[in-house]
């Protein structure tokens, strides 16, 4: 196979063998020794998306549901929809905002401004009997990884937290960020010129989410790669933050 | 740098040189030609990304604006928002279901049950004084280039048709898939197990939609790079319609 050198192409890597974590593990650690493990060479700009799950469990967010003592509200509803009461106390009790509470879905408002299922609450590929909040600041989960990575490897390297969300209108899950650092997280195309030389109007593509979103193709759900590493992304280096992916409720047409 | 064999690794790269699409052009042979000409190997499982603005150009969905007369409703309301009348009316033609119309935001829903800004109408990368509509039948138009395509290489590639959409409760738009040929859109996990061991109870990944989103990250905005080869990614082959992504209006909390 013979390219052009000029051909642009985005690699994204999944980084394996990651140890179970636990709270109060290095992560930064962990995935330093992992990636150099398997022979990784870590290049500038190259962005490491780590799935929200490891930060949690190092941070010490996992909480064991036999200590929750679900309210008459989350028994009734669980009780109708055959969901575990414990797991949506939790969320209700995450919850800055309810959105929705019907037909077995509960859509709300996370601390953060996130929106999504029980409030970011889940306890998939979690030892048994506990659920996993999300970071309390996944910004700056993000910011204390992203300092420790370029230190390790000399190299500006960015990182992006992400999360499983699912969507209005649309079926499936996507992972989507929501912790940033290191990069830009909306690549803001209005006024530049576009292929036809006309101003673009409104284009502002969320590039942090559509990494993390290409991050998911290689980690899967049930094979345990929580990091990928993704080499040739075109982003603007600088302070970010998952934030700026929040609408403001003043924005917004749909809360 | 040396790396195990089994390091998952998905790979995407930019298409390059597909020169502007008319009317009636043959869009497979172009890209064929495109791919030809770097020298890019194509191999089973391979999945094309092509921006949908490129097949409705050579499906003749461009409108010229000159041919829109406005109705009232059009033009007072672009008026308040600085909005052309013209392509607020092809919009309004074109949806099946409106929204919200707030705010300058028109959120509408196309006959094939997409909800996004002007029920996808859109004059971004098209020659001055036109609109793109979506393919009248995007899945169809996938179906038959994806037919071309495996002939033309003799092996089982997927198609996907990729849009930019807005969405709720987000900052930025992301690439998703409009129209899906040769790959199942949905990879399910319900009722697999995690690293734990345990029964995943709700997670169905939109990887026709993440796909999109790695695609974009090598097509931008701005760059006339509209097909995307990506390499490397785990999906069900079989047949497959990016109707599937449509929430169903009676499983919709947002509509």
């Amino acid at each position: 196979m013979t390219e052009h050198t000029r051909l642009p192409e985005l690699r994204v890597l999944g980084v394996p063998e990651i140890p179970e974590v636990a709270s109060g593990d290095d992560l930064a650690q962990l995935i330093v020794a992992a990636v150099r493990r398997i022979g990784l060479a870590i290049e500038e700009g190259d962005v490491f998306v780590v799935t929200h799950k490891i930060v949690s469990k190092a941070e010490g967010r996992l909480v064991p549901l036999g200590e929750v003592e679900p309210s008459p509200l989350a028994v009734r509803w669980s009780a109708a929809y055959g969901k575990d009461a414990r797991l949506i106390e939790l969320a209700l009790r995450t919850s800055k905002r309810v959105l929705r509470m019907d037909r077995g879905v509960l859509i709300a408002e996370t601390p953060h401004g996130f929106v999504c299922a029980n409030a970011g609450v889940d306890s998939s590929n979690i030892a048994d009997g506990a659920a996993a909040l999300l970071p309390d600041d996944p910004d700056e989960s993000a910011r204390r990884l992203c300092i420790s990575l370029r230190e390790a490897f000399g190299q500006s390297v960015a990182v992006i937290i992400s999360d499983t969300f699912g969507r209005p209108w649309r079926e499936g899950q996507v992972n989507v960020a929501v912790g940033v650092a290191g990069l830009r997280p909306i690549m803001d195309y209005r006024g530049r010129l576009d292929a036809h030389g006309h101003r673009l109007q409104t284009t502002a593509i969320a590039i942090a989410d559509e990494l993390a979103s290409a991050a998911e193709l290689v980690m899967g759900k049930t094979s345990a790669i929580p990091v990928a590493l993704i080499k040739g992304a075109r982003y603007e280096q600088g302070d970010g933050s998952a934030r700026e992916l929040v609408r403001s409720i003043d924005q917004d047409l749909f809360r």
